[in-house]
């Protein structure tokens, strides 16, 4: 069937029986490209009959559908249009793994950080009704986005704005654990409270009043009535409602002829509705539903075979390199040993920041706080206050959303709270939506902060043990990806905003931080043999900036080349170029880093290339300051250049 | 009895009757000073009693408690030793209007920001846990705070740990109304659930079943218990405990009985506690409880007289003069006549914003979204993919709590969303936790961004305007305060990225930006008459930047001088020198502008001298490039110095 399938007006010629079948058809098609490309098996997997009832009732794209997050989304893709390109998703050039306005006029509104679909949808909406248009818009969201304070904000403001909105609430029971143990308590409590209690007694007292001698049969009546009630309310979807919503639900969402019915019915309401649709993560495969966090996003080529999916077993293709990730996560749970006043914090990444095996270890200085960045890095302060040493691993481009926190609360206190930043600078296939490509730039910005990144594994470790000994905010960044594999170097030790002259240079100085650290090391050689004399200056430190050896080198050499994998705006070439120009001499700089065009998804090693944040692309860039010198002229396409 | 009272071990030698006249003692204290120098009247009125029964029970600083905002303690602060210099508040030197643990150990943490506390306080719970201690911890916050979403993941958070930790719950009932709105809808909707229905018929059934004969009458009893449960699930209290908390109350805020007995109660509960007190914004006032939005944050003198407190009028003292704020807020109105596409948003600043008569004239297209930024920007996101023009206003400090909202679905989408960034740069009385010192910095991060800053009235104007041509994200910065007054200058028109020469020079050019403009105009005529030519470059945009314009002079004056009001640190000093150092020539540039110091609450013109932001500060400046050309030498305390 998909073979027909262009677009939602040729799924509607669908009879509704056809429909199961299709969302098999759509899992033949997706089990093998996404096991190989790799991406959000999971979520995926659990929303292909969601997504089909979606689109065989709303007219999309004139009803707006608004996935969060978008991982869960690969189905909408296949139903509009790119069943025939899906096998390129994620990978360069091809299908993007989150929702772009650019790909496809069915995807409305960029999605990547959670919890933000239902403000957009409300926005919507509201500018249809002042455009006295008529369309349905729709907001997708799983549990676990409801975690994030942006989108309790969204449903109280979108509940007492009461235009017709609908919000379908993904439920697949995998948001994070101590949401639902809140949630779950919610009547437990309130049937104790002193109001309850009075109103049990006059209920009781009236009942056995009209019935004196029946009356205690009654009340055991009473009672069960108010256990059903009690039952009714526990769950966390009638929660809900409170944000005046009109709840439906909780319905079978791999069930199609109720989503159908569902979606039917709820096209006509005009106001605020809420589906509860319960979800199975991973549905329809067997290795993802038995573990769905493994396969929330699987790595590309984790998975061995193909052919027979039974007996899939992820990444038993190869060993899995070791990561930045995983010397992290071994060195707090070593360093927490030594010391008791460790404690760690995430939001809802345990597993992808590397903090695992410290959740087992030490459970009770461990807090998995849900989708809520801003609440994970003022608790951290709330810790570092009480006199422990708090520790948050936090996705760079997601702390984005603690930047204020990150001021007010840590910041200007000055508190020590160290930040430990994955996923800086090109993240790879993930793209434009997920790149830690602003964090030395924004941490720049904060009074007190130490901001560092580490040139290696080694560097990496050095830099936690150096922020434990401090007594003010620091953050650490430090890419994706497999750790460099060098040998550790007899280097200087980690002194606060001190850089590290790996190599003295004449001609050029490339001063390069985290990541591009050993690439430029290789670059400088390459030239060497070029005749050129270049010098590699490990900065170690964007703040404080170590502006004593700078100006130190800057004068020796009169050029120099910053690189990062950071925005050039304010980052390191930034701090580099405040420190120049004020020194009144004829020194040339140039930055290599990122700039304002989206880098687009593709492996980290091609965009590395494609922004010269590589080995070849830095040598490019030192040459291009010579370009009398009769070395080979360079043609990147760049930033620089 | 005040005088005797140097801290909470002082207060709790009063006997219980004595409390009330004591409060009415910190009445008489709180008025005429607040009165006078400012600040926030009606919120510290109304937590007058509640703060004496925290201090009665609790023992600080042992005991911590944590006020949200922290414009409601002035009770706190006049409570532990600071009754005798309470008369000093906000004043240049004297106390601060909001909580710092600078100025007493009685003040647990910063606050300024709203809803932080809650987040605050948990990880002083959990911390006082993991180190084996024993006192309780106590956030204090409104119902306004409640709004934002940091306070809702935090609640979340803490009624799963389920350490020992009390929310007093401050209910003014001053909250915003769209939370009020959706809240009070809860159980009306939640009743007509398909799921509610079929539990009623269930019991309905029950009760029949065995109560044949007298059914009727008792299907009555159990609608009336039903309807009794509703009415008192229905308050926006209850719906507090869904988060795992013990809730108690409400109770009257201003009972002090009442408050003694409720606080000694919860303080032996071993467990989150929410305890809800009803109190009466400007209680004890009868100008501010009548008018309390008026009387929230009072400017300085603005109330005339003071011995007669019942004929006292807000802002009778002299015609207020006309600010930047009320400047926007008419542009807006008169735009909204002639562009039914444009709506405004704002996060509970409707008044601060200068939006209140758009409120008025056009309630269709305003939202005011409560205490959530995050929401507000994409909400705006939302409206303009509908295809409206929205404005959002958002005072530069708050507008930092939604800065990857401003990246992710602003700035990555290229949506035409207009920020009337107000209060930006230095803000006078309220201190280091309101200045919006980092705007320029962080919002030129973001790509696809125009971000402009007048050099007044006239220009905010234009730039509006402007702003309204462009099909793409567009972030005007301006001062807190009175517009310069300065006649309309026939200047060439706001082009994107272009700056205007107002002023050639050959010895040195000044580029400032915003509220800087004119005072280096008056500067470079001081200098002029000491034999300096010393140009001014109005920049408008720091993003894009001219840098054509820039280079030319800088070429031509060999020395820069930048002058804004935002950190150094990637502003406009960070945008020139990354653009000087391309340029390989001697040029000297030098940057007025905040550091990392934070600025301490005084005047915006005793700050702006004290950053040297003012004109003298700017000669200072200029001339100390010239040590030898014989002018008076600078002894200024400054970032640049």
């Amino acid at each position: 069937m998909l073979s027909d399938i262009h677009n939602p007006t040729d799924l509607k010629k669908l009879a509704p029986e056809q429909l199961p079948a299709l969302a098999e058809e759509i899992r033949s098609l997706m089990i093998p490209v996404v096991t190989q490309n790799g991406g959000h098996l999971a979520s995926s997997l659990g929303a292909v009959e969601l997504i089909i009832a979606l689109h065989y009732i709303f007219n999309a794209p004139e009803d707006r559908i608004v996935f969060d997050v978008g991982h869960q989304a690969y189905a909408h893709k296949i139903l509009t249009g790119r069943a025939d390109t899906f096998n390129t998703i994620r990978l360069e050039g091809g299908l993007s793994g989150f929702l772009r306005c650019d790909e496809s006029p069915y995807d409305t509104f960029i999605t990547g950080h959670s919890s933000t679909s239902i403000s957009a949808a409300l926005g919507l909406a509201v500018g249809r009704d002042l455009l006295a248009q008529n369309h349905c818009v729709v907001a997708v969201l799983g549990d676990g986005a409801l975690t994030g304070g942006m989108a309790m904000e969204a449903l109280n403001n979108a509940g007492a704005l009461q235009t017709n909105l609908l919000v379908v609430y993904n439920d697949n029971r995998m948001s994070i654990s101590p949401n639902v143990g809140a949630l779950s308590q919610y009547l437990s409590l309130k049937m104790t409270t002193p109001e309850h209690l009075l109103l049990r007694e006059k209920v009781k007292g009236m009942l056995e009043k009209i019935m004196p001698l029946k009356g205690n049969r009654l009340i055991r009546r009473f009672q069960r009535a108010e256990e059903a009630i009690k039952g009714f309310l526990i769950s966390p979807t009638s929660f809900l409602a409170a944000w005046g919503f009109k709840y439906l639900g909780p319905i079978d969402g791999h069930d199609l002829k109720r989503l159908v019915e569902a979606f039917k019915q709820v096209k006509n309401f005009k106001r605020p509705v809420l589906l509860h649709v319960m979800t199975t993560k991973g549905k329809g495969f067997a290795p993802a539903e038995s573990d769905p966090q493994t396969f929330h996003g699987v790595g590309r080529n984790k998975i061995a075979a193909i052919g027979s999916t039974e007996s899939l077993e992820p990444a038993t293709a190869a060993a899995p390199q070791k990561t930045y990730t995983d010397v992290f996560g071994e060195f707090i749970v070593r360093a927490a040993e030594r010391n008791p006043k460790i404690a760690v914090i995430t939001p809802a990444m345990s597993q992808g920041t590397g903090l695992d095996c410290f959740f087992k270890r030490y459970p009770d200085r461990a807090f998995d706080v849900g989708i809520a960045e801003q609440h994970a890095v003022t608790l951290a302060a709330g810790l570092a206050a009480s006199g422990l040493k708090p520790v948050a691993a936090i996705y760079s481009t997601f702390l984005q959303r603690a930047f204020d926190q990150l001021f007010h609360d840590v910041a200007l206190q000055n508190l020590p709270v160290i930040l430990a930043v994955d996923r800086a600078g090109l993240v790879g296939e993930d793209g434009p939506t997920h790149h830690g490509g602003l964090d030395l730039s924004f941490l720049r910005l904060l009074p007190n902060f130490t901001v560092m990144a580490p040139k290696d594994e080694h560097e990496l470790s050095d830099m936690l043990a150096f922020a434990l000994t401090l007594d003010g905010p620091v953050a650490i960044r430090y890419p994706r990806g497999p750790i460099t594999g060098q040998e550790r170097l007899s280097s200087q030790p980690i002194e606060k905003g001190r850089a590290e002259l790996l190599r003295a240079g004449s001609d050029l100085t490339i001063a390069a931080i985290g990541q591009t650290v050993w690439p430029a090391m290789q670059a400088a050689k390459k030239l060497e043999a070029q005749g050129l004399s270049i010098g590699v200056l490990n900065m170690r430190f964007v703040k404080p900036l170590d502006t004593g050896l700078l100006t130190e080198v800057a004068q020796k050499t009169d050029h120099i080349l910053t690189a990062e994998e950071n925005t050039l705006a304010g980052g390191l070439f930034g701090a580099v170029a405040e420190t120049i120009v004020k020194l009144n001499r004829p020194i040339s700089v140039k930055g290599l880093g990122l700039g304002d065009t989206p880098v687009q998804h593709a492996t980290q090693r091609s965009q590395r290339a494609l922004t010269g944040l590589d080995a070849k692309g830095i040598e490019l860039a030192a040459a291009s300051f010579f370009p009398n010198r009769g070395l080979k002229s360079p043609s990147l396409q760049g930033p620089l250049f």
